[in-house]
């Protein structure tokens, strides 16, 4: 039996604020770091993931017809994000696999009430 | 037989660049007329559709991984907001019309080489 | 004697979300009342602000180097938008006022760390 | 005697478009580099730098009221890029440097009809 999880825009607007930040942190983090070429993709992700996840901040709070859409772009990031961060151990990377699993969940369960 | 149309990036970003004006454009005239009650659903269109231009042009020139999501959403917003606009006679809102079909149109075509 | 009040990058990002989400509000509520001709310039101020608070948040959670700059901006935009709210009494303009004004206050007491 | 001169917004909209795509194609070619170490502070500041063009782009095709503070904060943010770009000989680091600058100086004498 299918279970349905109904997820709340602010739920989701919560679940998107930590994924930027956490992407943003390691983004910060891997231009720091000495081995900036091993994580080049790493930061290229984490940037482009954060930056869809400030889109659907937005989308939500002003109700755009375009949640559906929007929600499922950040979670195909945050789905590309995790992949690539879990090639690498850094305490940052992980915590990215983590938030950005977890964001892409719960953007792929959002209720749309636009 | 089937014709492919291939359109670069190059193309894509004016016509998204062209769209995002007429779109603001139409907006502020939205906004500054006394008939803004019937145009209020323009108005959030024009925003709407002009807001996911700019990250449809952010994302092709730095060759984003999901240009073509991201242009497939622009082109949705396109559509949704020459139909809204269709139903009103302003020369701003016949303007939006067309570029935003034109937009929409480019969007799909565009050749993703990312 | 002057007391320096600090605010870290924590906080502020907390209140630019907080006003994100009141300017949208607004804006959403602005666009489906009948008065939306009175309500013409807290709806585009709403937005405008919306926005710029999104570009804080951003610029803070990747320590931009800006974000000073950045803050100044935001607090500016919310001065605008709380003084052009407090000319409606409807509840949603009412609120804008109050969280505008905080998170320009707070704005203006970033600890600017980049 | 003083020369002023007076730039447009349509003049001022081509530059930061100009300055977002150079910005970025840096960007993108900076993450290839096998010495993207050397040049990690331009990837950030290219980054930012078209991140801010973008901002300054919608907010001149929709005619905001805060049109001066962001054009004097996209110029800070071209003379740091070029700043940076300016220490290394990589063609599309030069091109940032000359583009960069070209921005800043348009950004500043922009005409402010708001």
């Amino acid at each position: 039996m299918t279970q349905l999880t109904v997820t709340t825009y602010k739920e989701c607007i919560d679940a998107c604020i930590r994924c930027m930040n956490v992407c943003n942190v390691s983004y910060v983090s891997s231009l720091k770091g000495l081995d900036i070429f091993e994580l080049r993709e790493c930061l290229r992700l984490d940037r482009e993931c954060a930056d869809l996840c400030g889109v659907a901040i937005q989308a939500m709070t002003r109700n755009s017809p375009f949640v559906a859409e929007i929600c499922e772009l950040v979670a195909k990031a945050c789905d590309a994000c995790a992949d690539e961060c879990m090639k690498h151990k850094h305490e940052h990377c992980q915590e990215c696999v983590e938030v950005c699993r977890e964001c892409a969940s719960i953007c792929r369960s959002v209720l749309v009430t636009a």
